[in-house]
C-alpha cells in the first residue's frame, strides 16, 4: 500500500443509547475484547524516555486487528486513596475477539516495538477484558 | 424524559486510518480521558455477588457525562508474567474532560452504586488516563 492510497477504517462508533427510566444502552457498545497496559518508565522523570514510549505505542495502533487506541498519561483527578498514578504511560486497545488479540500479541510490528522500547520501562502490567 | 422520548447519543466514533510508511492516525481518536477500575470481589468465586457488581456497574453509563463504555471480566488471554487476571471486574468509562468525570464521580448513580456494591468488593484501582 502506498502512501497515497490511506485505508481509512472506521472502527465500531459507540452509540449510547440514554433513558432516564430504562437501563442504559450504553453498555459495552465498545468491541468486546479490552486490553489495558500501564507501563512505569525506569526513569520517570525523562520526557525524552516518555516521548520514545508513547511513540512506540503509537504504532501499536497500525496492526490491522486494532480496533480502537488511547494512549495516555496519568490525568490530574482528583487524588484518591484508591487511584493510582503513580505509571509513566497507559494504552488501551479494543479489539473483537480474542483472534483479534492474539494477532496483536504476535504482529510484527508490536515485537519491534518491544524490541524498541521494552528497555525503557521497569514495570508493565497488563489487564485483558471481555465484555461482560 | 419519558421512556418514548429516549435520546440517542453517538460517541466519538474511533476512525482509524491506517498507512504502510506512515504513523497511524488511529491513535486517540477516542474521547480524551479514560477511567480505568478494577474491582476486587470480597468473594471472588461468588457469581451472584459478581452479577450484583456487574448490574451496578452498568447504571453508571446512564450518567449523561460517560461517552463510551465497556464492563468486563477477566478474558481468557495468554497467561504470561506480566498479565493480572486476578481481578473480578472492570469498567472504562471515556468522557470528553475533566470535568466530565468530575460529573460522574459526584453524580447520584454513581453514589447509589458505591452505596450499593462497595460492601462487595475487597480493593479496587482506578488509573485514570488523559491522552497523550
Amino acid at each position: 500500500m502506498s502512501t497515497s492510497r490511506r485505508t481509512f477504517i472506521t472502527a465500531t462508533a459507540a452509540v449510547a443509547v440514554v433513558s432516564k427510566a430504562g437501563a442504559s444502552a450504553a453498555v459495552n457498545t465498545y468491541p468486546k475484547l479490552v486490553h489495558h497496559v500501564f507501563f512505569w518508565l525506569k526513569k520517570p522523570d525523562s520526557k525524552e524516555d516518555l516521548a520514545r514510549l508513547l511513540e512506540g505505542l503509537r504504532t501499536l495502533a497500525k496492526i490491522e486487528s486494532v480496533r480502537g487506541a488511547h494512549f495516555g498519561v496519568p490525568a490530574s483527578t482528583e487524588k484518591r486513596e484508591v487511584v493510582d498514578n503513580s505509571y509513566s504511560a497507559s494504552e488501551v486497545l479494543f479489539f473483537d475477539d480474542l483472534a483479534g488479540q492474539k494477532t496483536y500479541q504476535d504482529h510484527a510490528i508490536h515485537k519491534k516495538f518491544v524490541a524498541d522500547c521494552s528497555h525503557l520501562w521497569e514495570r508493565v502490567v497488563v489487564y485483558d477484558a471481555v465484555s461482560a
